[in-house]
């Protein structure tokens, strides 16, 4: 064939899971790597994605309030290190500019690891009265943090992300606030991605530099490894007193006013791939697929087979759907592969016989069913698999975290059922002191993820030391 | 009044016009100063008319065949040093990042500038074949300059812009691509922001480093200084050849491909400001005004006002406006002023004497004119009037720039129309030295902005030097 690229076999993933994934972001074309240690190059393919992840996002933030802003991406270190704790969080992984062009800079700059220090310094000089209140800001950035290992979206020096940085009036406010967003993550991993996820709150040890409270959603990829898809941060007045942030109340008292913020990374594709994809490649949740329905024409030589399918395709775009029409001399059969490879929801295959008949075919990528779709159904069918194979997806991945989730009294009993059954979320009871997390995790090899909101009460002991429990938590290796 | 600010009066722009643009960005509110110097903090407003630059910008680009994509925002001195003229004219004004955490790097990284060597990387690594060809890619990212002196949108150290990179099979290609997109550009400056552009083509010394040649955009701001609102570089097979890119013909020889760029920036937002606005604040041209009409009660606490008010505000939402009650405790002569601030296109009032007779009246910014509309042709009267807004503002444009257009055949001319008229394009043939490029800015003050598509023979000799003239060229004081 003219144009025939060698679509090659990817390792299989129960053969070598992270050889799996980074096969799958070459060659589905996500990214491809950089001179730029630890920094990837994101390609149209992967970016379309973001771009769809972004849209949606972007629309949640705007409908429960919030405005979008851009603060600078450098940091002057004295301005980094006004919070204590956050500053020992942020310090060891910053990368610093210490020249201007050919002149050293005074002070240095750090390039943003994350912004709070930055917000606070414009809250400080735009909010002087209850009547600023509150500021409920988002950005859409790029950051930097100096990591030694990486990966491609799951780990990288620079990550895309959006962060939300809130300021109110009442603690109460603030911790609905922080609340609010993480069910805004939960929703759009859910509904929009496929992923589901558990949500609870951080362990004092794994809490974000500088909060008073870390909430996150956990989910469970399909090595049984899992990957925090999202965090909300509480911070009391913790950064206002740090920075000087003070407002005029109703009764013209200075107060402190109360914080969060929230983000969600470039590593969510990380987590799709992960989550659904198989050993022919990528499987992409429809909402954010940049390509939803891809027609693929049989026997196109054939009288008036590609303009039967560029007309199906002309009607689903019509539609609403993003849909490619692969008139390409690549085989068909080449065409299955590649667009399994990509992940693209729905494929349609068109041939001679089929227009005959009046009829086409539709293949859903995450299960292989293949059905007769009658063509003055074009538009409705195609709706109902995408929704199909969101629901598929979902199920999949829910069944794949149900499977790996085990509910453990005993250290023995974690160390047994990880051995016996592999990676997964462990359930087991704990007594909140940090000594207990650190001795489980060095015993099990599974670190706390979260305590989940839906607490379940598997025993009344830790299992570590044996006193009385406060919470149930999840364990499990992390990402 | 409750809620009320105090909205003070800003400096005329007669007065003192680098104040008067300063006072806008404040008290408009787009933008807040940070302790980074030269960068700034782009606040909702100042982002929200961003965003819809984006939005539309992106549209033209994804129309004409272009992908977005994200390259690292960090480049590595040897990657810089790659191409010669490209190092010399981006190092001066390099940030360079020296320590990841607390190790000094092996090689520094410069902050992009811009970012031609990391996509010529990136070709090199995705280009081999002519099937591979063209690429057309485009992104949305942040990039540091480190001038020395800065100005809010105009000069700043980091600016947010989209960098298009294109590579492609033949030179022809590539110059097309070229021309096509300063087209894009001017298209968009004239339609979107209602400023009307000179195209043309930057001479040898004015050049983008690296490049064969720059096409820019110039427009002419209500101070008569000239600013450069778009560039787009065609760059032959220079980068192809200084990073060995090369791609395997139909004849299956290794050839060199052809490649462009073009972008641009935030400082379009001050373009905006100084090319509409007035002594009352800004003036936004309705496609990307956050709020295209505002709706002010009048008398809101009488029975029904606010009730009215919010059923217009519905009604223009339904219709596609962005659109904004104020329903605030401040008067109405308040909101009056802080509209006309912050540049809305139309404001709308609405009281009980209105109400009564079924009327509203409506009032467009750049020029106060008042009429009186029936609220049964709310909809397609506030439609008119922002198409009269955005025709007004750009005809005010227009105006202000061919009265500040000055037609010399000589040096003398040209420093007595400037001395009599005040600052503007002046149009003068010129030879194609260097040398008498140097005379002209050192004599007169104004340099070339560029040598227009549309050419017009004012003499047939250069102003300076007297030899027979190759090109009329519009020379100006620049932002």
């Amino acid at each position: 064939m003219a144009d025939k690229k060698a679509v090659t076999a990817i390792t299989s993933m129960d053969e070598d899971f992270a050889k799996w994934y980074t096969d799958i972001v070459k060659k589905a074309e996500l990214i491809e790597y950089t001179s730029v240690k630890g920094c990837m190059a994101i390609r149209p393919y992967g970016y379309a994605i973001w771009e769809n992840i972004q849209h949606i996002l972007d629309g949640m933030f705007k409908e429960t309030g919030h405005e979008n802003v851009c603060m600078p991406m450098f940091i002057p270190e004295s301005l980094l290190e006004k919070e204590k704790d956050h500053v020992e969080g942020f310090a060891p992984e910053c990368a610093w500019v210490t020249y201007g062009g050919s002149e050293k800079l005074e002070e240095r700059l750090c390039v943003r690891p994350t912004s709070e220090t930055l917000f606070c310094e414009h809250y400080k000089n735009v909010v002087h009265s209850y009547r600023d209140l509150p500021k409920l800001y988002n950005q859409w950035v790029n950051v930097v943090r100096w990591e030694k290992t990486t990966r491609p979206f799951l780990r990288s020096r620079e990550f895309l992300w959006q962060e939300g940085h809130t300021i109110h009036a009442t603690a109460e406010e603030a911790v609905e606030e922080t609340e609010r967003m993480l069910n805004v993550y939960a929703q759009f991993c859910e509904e929009s991605l496929a992923i589901p996820v558990v949500k609870g709150r951080k362990t004092e040890s794994d809490k974000f530099a500088g909060a008073v409270a870390t909430y996150a959603i956990e989910a469970l990829m399909h090595d049984g490894k899992a990957l925090q898809a999202g965090t909300s941060h509480y911070f009391g007045d913790g950064f206002a007193k740090a920075f000087d942030i003070q407002y005029a109340n109703k009764d013209n008292q200075l107060v402190y006013p109360h914080q969060t913020s929230w983000g969600m990374t470039t590593r969510l594709i990380g987590a799709i791939i992960m989550t659904h994809g198989d050993d022919n490649g990528l499987a992409l949740p429809p909402a954010v697929a940049p390509i939803q329905a891809v027609i693929v024409p049989i026997a196109q030589h054939k009288e008036g087979v590609l303009e039967k399918a560029a007309e199906l395709r002309d009607r689903l775009k019509k539609a609403g759907l993003r849909v490619k029409l692969d008139d390409s001399e690549n085989s068909p059969g080449w065409k299955f592969a590649e667009y399994e490879m990509k992940g693209v929801p729905v494929r349609i295959e068109i041939g001679p016989k089929d227009i005959e008949n009046d009829q086409c075919v539709m293949v859903t990528r995450h299960n292989g069913e293949k059905s007769f779709v009658k063509l003055d159904e074009l538009e409705t069918a195609a709706a109902d698999k995408l929704k199909a194979v969101h629901d598929g997806l979902y199920q999949k991945a829910l069944e794949n975290r149900e499977r790996r989730t085990y509910s453990c009294t005993s250290m023995d009993e974690i160390v047994k059922v990880l051995n016996e059954k592999g990676d997964g979320f462990v359930k087991a009871m704990w007594c909140g002191e940090e000594a207990c997390e650190d001795e489980i995790k060095e015993k099990t090899g599974v670190g706390s993820r979260c305590i989940p909101f839906e607490q379940e009460q598997l025993s009344d002991k830790c299992v570590c030391c044996g006193k009385p429990a406060k919470h149930m938590v999840y364990w499990g290796k992390a990402y």
